[in-house]
């Protein structure tokens, strides 16, 4: 382990991985635990370290962590740095904790034109990872419980919006009507079915969603959607809605919607990148580990790592 | 009780109430309980309708009921009647309980230009009460759990669309983020504060709901929205989506859209017709036992009460 340059982690609300990097940025292995900030225990977050770390805890190396680590429930308080955010804005934002047990680096906040608050944490340095300078502009979508969009030109992060999608999903099928109709929610790694298609193409009509959110349970109370469908439909319904509305923004903003990069790799990209192909939407998938790559980025800008 | 000339039921999913007409359709009295569809036990109907009516019971006229109690979880299925539904169209597809107990009402269904199917049960006999022929072209406005807006010309009900704007504002504020920044709920019948207009205000602009809901949470972070204002902002920004999208749907139909009836009285009421003057919309207020008129009209188009 003399070859380790950096310790990164991706440290989150309910789980956490630790990344060990090598001199190029390289990842040269990973441990994770369920040890997100809900779940540490007494707020030992110095305890949570070496047990997500194990024998690497002796590793000479810096560590680095990114996520709601850095959120006022984490460890130590990162303060959100502005868009535009650029690497350096992010390196000068980085926090210590008291104990130097860790580096955590800044969230991320900008304002729409109506000056509402939008935040990131995590996010940021993944966009780091996927995105360099010389890809010039790029919109680049993050799909999750809050999907988020964001506008990066020549590395840097302009603005962003969240969308509540994923989190939206779960309220309507585990506590209103809708989910009254459909079948015990399938594994989450299921390919959609076909009600996920139907669902795309009124998510992407110019309906108020309130209404349109009713289909799911007027289709299946007419016979005309499956109970086994009816979570796909609505899946499909605002994930439709979600590209409808931020391609609407990007195109305001005079961003080309007509690309986008996707950044994840579970189950719930995969459907994303099944959205884009369906509306002729080129989606570039970002090469893996996009956060242990984006926090090495950032670690090197502020001078954590040498070459 | 010999002047009565009809008991009208007013049978919902979770409360019931009946009225007691005199010969011009007037209400002489009335009575509820709290037993909804979903509150009957054992699927027993006579012993509720004899606990809801009490002596009442023993009175010489028709009764006839419109709501939950026709649908497929009710007493006695009375299938939905298509759009354009008039009093003719509501009364010939009046059910009659095999023991006679109770004639009840249909509800109504319609399909949008995409041909997914909207419904309604209950809200048919309020229309009925609300709006006359003579009245002319009515775009009706019934809030609730699941708003309705009807369009009404001569009469007839040519379409509606269904607004889960009170169920998705429960499923949101109790079941997601956006609910823990936020004081314990007020009283339901406590006046909105200043967080309602503000919500409006965004709920009424271009934003994609997914995103702008997210508002309540970054606000409150932010500090700039009190724990005590986050309910009324998301109230506000669902019922000004739903006034917005409605609006919209309403204009593209050819409907004129700035002016509205507003049919019921509760404290949620009382938000929609301050949103609809904050906005210069103007809302009359339909008189008050809506559905006791309506099921008087209805039950007298059907001959089942003669003057």
């Amino acid at each position: 382990v003399t070859d380790t340059t950096l310790l990164a982690f991706d440290w989150g609300t309910t789980s956490a991985r630790v990344y060990r990097l090598g001199h190029d940025g390289s990842v040269l292995d990973r441990r994770s635990a369920p040890l997100g900030v809900l779940h540490v225990r007494d707020g030992d977050f110095a305890a949570a370290l070496r047990t997500l770390a194990g024998d690497w805890i002796d590793i000479d190396a810096p560590r680095i962590a990114s996520g709601m680590i850095g959120s006022r429930q984490g460890w130590l308080e990162a303060p959100y740095v502005p868009c535009p955010a650029a690497l350096d804005t992010l390196a000068g934002g980085i926090v210590r904790t008291p104990g130097g047990e860790l580096m955590i680096v800044p969230g991320v906040t900008c304002r729409d034109a109506a000056g509402i608050p939008d935040v990131m944490r995590g996010e940021e340095s993944e966009l780091a990872g996927a995105v360099e300078a010389a890809d010039g502009r790029v919109l680049a979508v993050l799909p999750g419980t809050h999907s988020k969009w964001a506008r990066i030109e020549g590395g840097r992060l302009v603005d962003f919006a969240t969308y509540m999608t994923g989190e939206i999903y779960g309220a309507l099928i585990g506590h209103t009507i809708l989910g009254r109709l459909a079948s015990p929610p399938q594994a989450s790694d299921a390919p959609p079915g076909t009600g996920f298609v139907r669902g795309l193409e009124r998510g992407m009509g110019a309906g108020g969603l309130m209404h349109d959110l009713f289909g799911a349970r007027t289709l299946a109370l007419a016979g005309e959607l499956a109970p086994t469908d009816v979570g796909d439909w609505l899946s499909g319904l605002l994930i439709g809605r979600e590209i409808r509305s931020a391609r609407t923004a990007a195109q305001r903003a005079g961003h080309d919607a007509s690309q986008v990069l996707l950044i994840g790799a579970d189950a719930l990209v995969a459907r994303y990148a099944q959205a884009f192909a369906h509306f002729d939407i080129v989606a570039r998938r970002a090469a893996a580990d996009a956060a242990a790559r984006g926090l090495w980025r950032i670690a090197r800008r502020a001078g954590i790592v040498r070459r």
